[in-house]
Parts: structure tokens; C-alpha cells; sequence
């Protein structure tokens, strides 16, 4: 039993090590330009153990995307969980917001997303369940928060989910376009320019929706 | 001699052949994904007239994209031209935003910039061309616009470039970034769709800057 357990232990060190190498690899080179021997290389195992464990490239690069999307996902219902409570524009929608621009702009949001659209044509389904699970569902929230803003004459707000976009655009859109044509290792935005930009993004928001 | 001009346009139609198999078989595989061999079939040549005419896989990629900026940059300055002469926000602004919104989100922009996107890391330097010379050179000349119409007090704008980056991604953001995340053959929005969605966005840009 002690033997059956360090096993299991290796087996999730092996895991944990295989994937580490999987994220790095593919981010990097995409599916095609990643093969199992280089992932096998960087995580120190051998080939059979990724065969043993994922079954082949293609079950490693959804495994590692799944859990991409399941992170995604978690933080965005989280961000979900804080929209929910804000109660009024100021300060509190728009700390909300500015978290959001720090959490997607400097965060782990790129890269994954820069995959998905990379392998869009080989992979539809993937790009399209974290779509709708990790942005989709930050829209869904910030139009539901803006709708119940306008109920309690916040906002004024007529189309919710149009606002929501353009929100979420304004303050993510310029930042997210300039960071998914830049390579890894350039510079990127610090985190006081994403705070400057995010809060200019919401004064603007506020010019068309505020009474 | 005309043994000569003969041989020059059988180069020609096979270099014009082998960039249409390269553009489709780059764009729906990536770099990694894409062998000269299978642009070789597509393109009805032999891998040896590739070699010949391109010098291989990275300069045919090269070649493409080089091609896709200059097309992106053709079509950038004339947008360009056009928003100098803009006489009025309404309805000469709103026209040419429109018009920006159909030749981006229906047009040949998606699939090119998926492409850098996905190959960032392998050609960092052929994203930041791209950028520069396409979305930047219409970025531009939108802020030169905004700030020429205010300066005639037609809009209220202070800071033209950061006014012209609202007005971009208002109008080309939701749209863009939904396409990105959408394999070719998916349904696409249809101009109706486009020009409706503009016209919201140019609506909740003057609510921003107009006086």
C-alpha cells in the first residue's frame, strides 16, 4: 500500500512536471511546432510516461487547455462574485474594473488566449467553450451588474449588454490587442500604465452612461 | 527572347500559385504545421520550383506576410487619404468609421493577423512591422482626424490618440476579438450586423466627445 501511494506520488509529480514543460512548449511553438520528445526533455521523463499518462500530444494539449480554461473560468466566476456586490459606480464598479484591466492585462490571460486563436482552425471547440466560460462569462456579469445599476438609477443605462461590451472593450480592448503582438520577453504594460489607462477608460465609459 | 519572356510568366504563374497554397495552408496550419511538400501539391509545382523561386519554408512565410502587410498598408492609406478629407463628424466621420468596420471585420484582416499572432514568438519582428504599418498607421490618422475636427470645434477632444483608440476599439474590438476566437466556414457577421454595431459604437463615441 506504502509502495501503491509513492507510486501515485510520482505519477503526480510526473503530472504536474509534464504539464509545466506541455504549457511552456506550446505557448511558445504552437501544437504543430511542439513534439513529445522536446516536452519529454524539459519535464525529465521519458516519452512512454507522457504516452502512459496524457495518451499523446493532442490529449496533453487539451488537458492543458481544459485546465487553462478551468482557471480562466475560476477567476472569472470570482470576478463575477465581486460584480455582484457593487454597490455604486463609484468607487466600487470602478475598482472592480480597474482589477479586471490588472488580472487580464498582467496576468496569465495571454498567452492562453494567443493558443486558442493560434489553433482555432485544428481546435474550434476549445476556442469556442473557453470563449463562452472565461470572457463570455465576465460579460454575462458586468451586463447583469450594469442592468442592476440602471434598476437603482445609477446608470443610465438602456442596452446592458451593449454597455458591457463596450465597457469591457474600452478598458481591455487597446491594452489585450498590443500585448497579443508582442513576444514573450518584450516589454509590457506595468501596472501603474494598466491603473491610468483602465481609470481614463472608465471616465469614458461613465460620459456616455452616467445621468 | 521570347523563349525568355515564355519562361517568366510560367515563373509568374507558379509564383502566384504557390502564394495562394502557401496563404490557405499557412493560415489553417501555422508555420510548424505547413510542409512544403503540401503547398507543393496544392499549388500543382514541384517542392524543387518552391525552392527555386522562394528559397524555402521561412522565406515563403516571409514573403506572404510581406505581401499581407503591404495589402494591409494599401488599404490603411487609403483609409487614411479618406479620414484627412473628413469635412464633418456627421455624416462624414461616422461614413468612413462604417466603412473601416466593414473592410476590417469582413475582409482579409482576421486571418492575417490570427497568423502573427499565432507565430509571435518564431517572428516577433514581422508582428511589429504588421502593427506598425497597418492598425498603426490608421490609428494615427484617426487621431490626426479627431484632433483637425476639434480644432475646428466640432468635438470636444483633448487627447486625440487616446480618442482615437476609443473610437477603434468601440467600433472594431467586439467584433474582432469574437472573429479571432471563430474557425474559418462559422458563421460570420453580416454587413447589416456590422453597420448596425458601428453606428451604436459612433453613437456612444460622440456621447464621449461631442460638445
Amino acid at each position: 500500500m506504502s509502495t501503491g501511494a509513492g507510486a501515485d506520488r510520482r505519477i503526480e509529480r510526473s503530472r504536474a512536471a509534464i504539464t509545466a514543460a506541455a504549457i511552456d512548449l506550446f505557448t511558445a511553438h504552437g501544437f504543430a511546432g511542439t513534439n513529445i520528445d522536446d516536452v519529454a526533455d524539459r519535464a525529465g521523463v521519458s516519452k512512454k510516461t507522457i504516452y502512459n499518462v496524457f495518451g499523446g500530444k493532442e490529449q496533453l494539449f487539451r488537458d492543458i487547455v481544459e485546465q487553462a480554461i478551468q482557471t480562466a473560468e475560476g477567476y472569472s466566476a470570482d470576478t463575477a462574485a465581486a460584480l455582484t456586490r457593487v454597490p455604486e459606480v463609484e468607487p466600487n464598479l470602478r475598482d472592480a474594473v480597474v482589477q479586471l484591466a490588472q488580472a487580464v492585462l498582467a496576468g496569465q490571460v495571454i498567452p492562453i488566449r494567443r493558443l486558442l486563436i493560434a489553433e482555432v482552425e485544428r481546435f474550434p471547440e476549445l476556442a469556442q467553450r473557453y470563449y463562452s466560460r472565461a470572457p463570455g462569462l465576465v460579460m454575462r456579469t458586468l451586463a447583469t451588474t450594469l442592468a442592476r445599476l440602471a434598476a437603482l438609477g445609477k446608470l443610465d443605462v438602456a442596452d446592458a449588454d451593449v454597455a458591457a461590451e463596450q465597457l469591457a472593450f474600452l478598458v481591455l480592448g487597446p491594452g489585450m490587442d498590443r500585448a497579443l503582438f508582442r513576444a514573450s520577453g518584450s516589454r509590457v504594460d506595468t501596472t501603474t500604465e494598466i491603473e491610468a489607462r483602465a481609470n481614463i477608460a472608465f471616465d469614458a465609459f461613465l460620459a456616455i452612461y452616467r445621468h
